[in-house]
């Protein structure tokens, strides 16, 4: 008489529940983890991808990009490149697909302790990053945003230390609070590292920096030859000012992490109708351009340097000029652009799960839904500011990284797809149960598939209206709150023992205080 | 030195905004729109779509299906299918193959003005419809919920008649104070011929109310002549209860609709773990014979007649037994049978933008944001339960709907994808741009595609984080409950004729008073 399934819900499951709480945990059998395999969905047909590689390709040779550096043209020039009438870096269309079949195809960004994944990078396997930048922080009970910190970094690293579908920590907000460029990277790189083991990713404001960092990751690993093994670090910046122009100063660190054979983590982010043409595929065959240049870039000072295809085709409202991070137009064209790194075979990396929702409410929550879940379905390697990221990447939001969490279990179990083999057609299984007890809840399939079949919230609600009216009657953002405030005040992270802190405090301007950490 | 794009903001837009207020409209060229192409989202191989099929043909040919009606029994005896020694309805495979060629392949639900869309279903097509017939309504201010009446069905129909993306009204909610079944379906086909001019979809609780609703709706159509050409209404029910049998009153409801020629539009909502097996494969193949099983009636009673693959892989959380609608298993599943109907030729139905969360919370944003693009990507021809369902289908949400209608659109902009030609691949305007003014506002084909490339939400905010606070630092749902309150105050409907509306009320026991409607 009607379909809705829930009036007619079964109680029970509890021989379910011992099941799973007896169940050892095997990391390959679980339902969603790094690495999961997508690119099941592809939004451009082979014809599309073959014409968006043509015009980029016709752009690098007939536009160029503007001003490089003396160093960059000395280097490109003498690979092949040209200064054309424009002064601007023209790439020859053979020279970049020779670049092309020498760029690295994987990566991998290690964690510092086994129980955290490593992020494999390259393929189709999808992985879950934080990342931003912002210059804020959401203040939940007064609905507002404050400057942020040099502990909101630490606090946000630690916070997604106990998240576990998030699966690297990168660089969620700057210490507003620090103005010198080397005394704020080296703050930046110490207190991502201390605030967990997972794999991390930060930026350099200056490439004076970049010795430092090397020294203490080498003293956090153990030594350099420690750290080059396993490298638990990639480096964002963004070396293109769109459309076409190289950012120098980025430039310049992109070459010196080039150097270092260090993961360059890139980030091209023109906006179509403001920075990139409106057309999508236009600004596709732009930002396609513009990655590839920085690929050539890094690929003519050490061939097979790891590195991203971080092609990030943002948009504006056209009605407004103001950034849409969280748009439909930024999830098709993120999906496009892991298509075209397939189509390359490189690791891609992409920026989805953006919300220009200033609280954590149902806009946040579709946004960040939508554009998780195209991106790993795409088949995105590594999906960037996944989690935490409001108001179109002004801010972040602790309570929506516990919520993205959540949300983020979700797109991987969806990216996970379905697995079809004789045990899980279950045919023998239907025709006992229909023939026998008539239903599945307790069955043997049931208790065995539980873990491996099924990914369980843990900030969600799904309990009956009255359950839930009975617990309070709230929503997910206010649990959520209760729930971040319990991992700033309880979750610790001794993720540099106290003898290493020690030398490093000596050794640099550490401005996190020993005692506001939690060191377990 | 930032991958922060939202600091290089740049304001303008005057001259986008006076374009876009000056265009013509034309329907075609909208960035969304009923009826857009999906399909580009695969979950399955052919290898498992083929291995799915065959144990759905074993499972039906060897189990069959239990309760059949005596006058099933007979019309399917006669055609082939025999009782095997259990009672069970048994449909050997060759039959259920002839049976497959002679199904609709494709059907319209029409709209009765033609400031809507019509339904179109079959290929690729993907519509957005309301359904689930919850028996409570949020009310929002108190955090609780109702039960639904007659009203709320009538005033649900209304507001979805304001909302463009949603592109068909299923039956919301039922009118719990109604008792008499056929009082009930009476009022039913009113409230819902009464609230919009969309196309709709309601079930039958007795197959007594068939002639009824019949006369209803050529009063409505203007004679039963003009109904049958332009059908406006398909019908709900769950001919099936999982696993394997027929539910005796919806399968008389189904033959008698299917003698009628009139959309079939059933729900097949087995739940994996608990009346389907827990491995989302085996689930797949119980339901995918429950639906063919339906497929096979309605066929060997009027070959050709137009009706869905509905096949509705529902799950529960196995910790307690609780439906879980808005989970990535259903979503997964749900993409699942798209693809399997797209294997069949049949048009589709599936269920996604279901919520297990009781209020319009970040929750309720990602768990019908992530469900209901993927079922979009994955080629639905019309995804039902896709606005307004919460509380795991227990509830409606005005506020819910108008939160949907901007999630919608943005689901459907991902749908659409990236359009590839030479136009759009924008060669020219990038060399003239990066050689000339060095930005795209303002530009030619800015202003030319930005409706067509672009989707504005309606209630979905992207002002900057002071903006946002100088307008009252609102959620989306606090702003969703004002649009809703302004739509049932003004939205005003003029479905039914007063000389009609007199008419029916003559004949019919209508309970909704005029004087509660906005008829314009």
């Amino acid at each position: 008489m009607t379909a809705n399934p829930a009036r007619s819900r079964r109680s029970g499951g509890r021989a379910a529940r011992v099941a799973m709480r007896e169940s050892v945990r095997d990391d390959t059998r679980q339902a969603v983890r790094a690495g999961l395999e997508g690119g099941t969905y592809n939004p451009l047909s082979d014809h599309d991808l073959r014409a968006i590689h043509d015009a980029a390709l016709d752009i690098l040779a007939d536009v160029g990009i503007g001003d490089a550096t003396d160093e960059v043209i000395e280097i490109a020039t003498a690979q092949g490149c040209h200064l054309n009438a424009h002064g601007r870096l023209s790439f020859p269309r053979s020279l970049v697909e020779d670049l092309l079949t020498k760029a690295a195809r994987e990566y991998v960004v290690y964690s510092r302790d086994p129980a955290h994944a490593d992020v494999h990078v390259g393929g189709n396997k999808v992985n879950y990053c934080t990342s931003g930048e912002a210059v804020s922080i959401l203040d939940y009970k007064s609905r507002s945003y404050r400057p942020s910190t040099l502990v909101d970094l630490y606090d946000t690293a630690r916070v997604v230390d106990a998240l576990p579908n998030i699966h690297q920590f990168g660089q969620t907000v700057v210490p507003t609070e620090i103005a010198d460029l080397y005394e704020h990277d080296i703050n930046v790189v110490y207190a991502v590292l201390a605030g967990t083991t997972k794999p991390v990713e930060h930026t350099f404001n200056t490439v004076e920096s970049i010795p430092a960092a090397m020294e203490m990751y080498a003293m956090v690993a153990g030594s350099e030859q420690k750290f080059r093994e396993r490298p638990f670090v990639s480096f964002g910046g963004c070396p293109i000012v769109s459309p076409l122009r190289f950012a120098q100063e980025n430039l310049d660190v992109l070459v010196a992490t080039s150097r270092l054979g260090l993961v360059n983590d890139i980030a091209i982010a023109p906006q179509s109708g403001a920075t990139a043409p409106s057309f999508l595929a236009g600004a596709l065959v732009q930002v396609v351009a513009e990655a590839l240049s920085c690929l050539c870039v890094v690929n003519m000072v050490r061939p097979g340097c790891p590195m991203s295809f971080a092609a990030w085709p943002f948009a504006v409202d056209l009605r407004t000029g103001a950034f849409a991070g969280g748009s439909a137009e930024v999830a098709v064209s993120m999906a496009a652009i892991a298509q075209i790194g397939r189509f390359y075979d490189l690791p891609t990396t992409v920026a989805a799960s953006m919300s220009d929702a200033k609280m954590p409410d149902a806009q946040m929550g579709y946004e960040k839904g939508i554009t998780s879940v195209v991106a790993g379905l795409a088949g995105a390697n590594r999906v960037l500011e996944s989690a935490g990221m409001m108001a179109s990447l002004m801010g972040c939001s602790f309570e929506a990284l516990v919520i993205d969490n959540d949300m983020l279990g979700m797109a991987q179990r969806v990216v996970r797809g379905i697995e079809v083999s004789e045990e899980t057609l279950s045919v023998d299984v239907i025709k006992a149960t229909v023939l026998g007890e008539g239903h599945y809840l307790g069955a043997g399939d049931t208790l065995k598939s539980m873990e491996t079949e099924y990914v369980y919230p843990e900030t969600a609600d799904r309990t009956s209206q009255q359950v839930w009216i009975a617990e309070g009657a709230k929503t997910i953002d206010e649990r959520a709150h209760e729930v971040a405030g319990k991992l700033l005040a309880d979750h610790a992270v001794n993720a540099i023992p106290a003898d290493i802190d020690k030398a490093i405090r000596e050794r640099f301007p550490i401005k996190l205080e020993r005692s506001r950490m939690r060191v377990g």
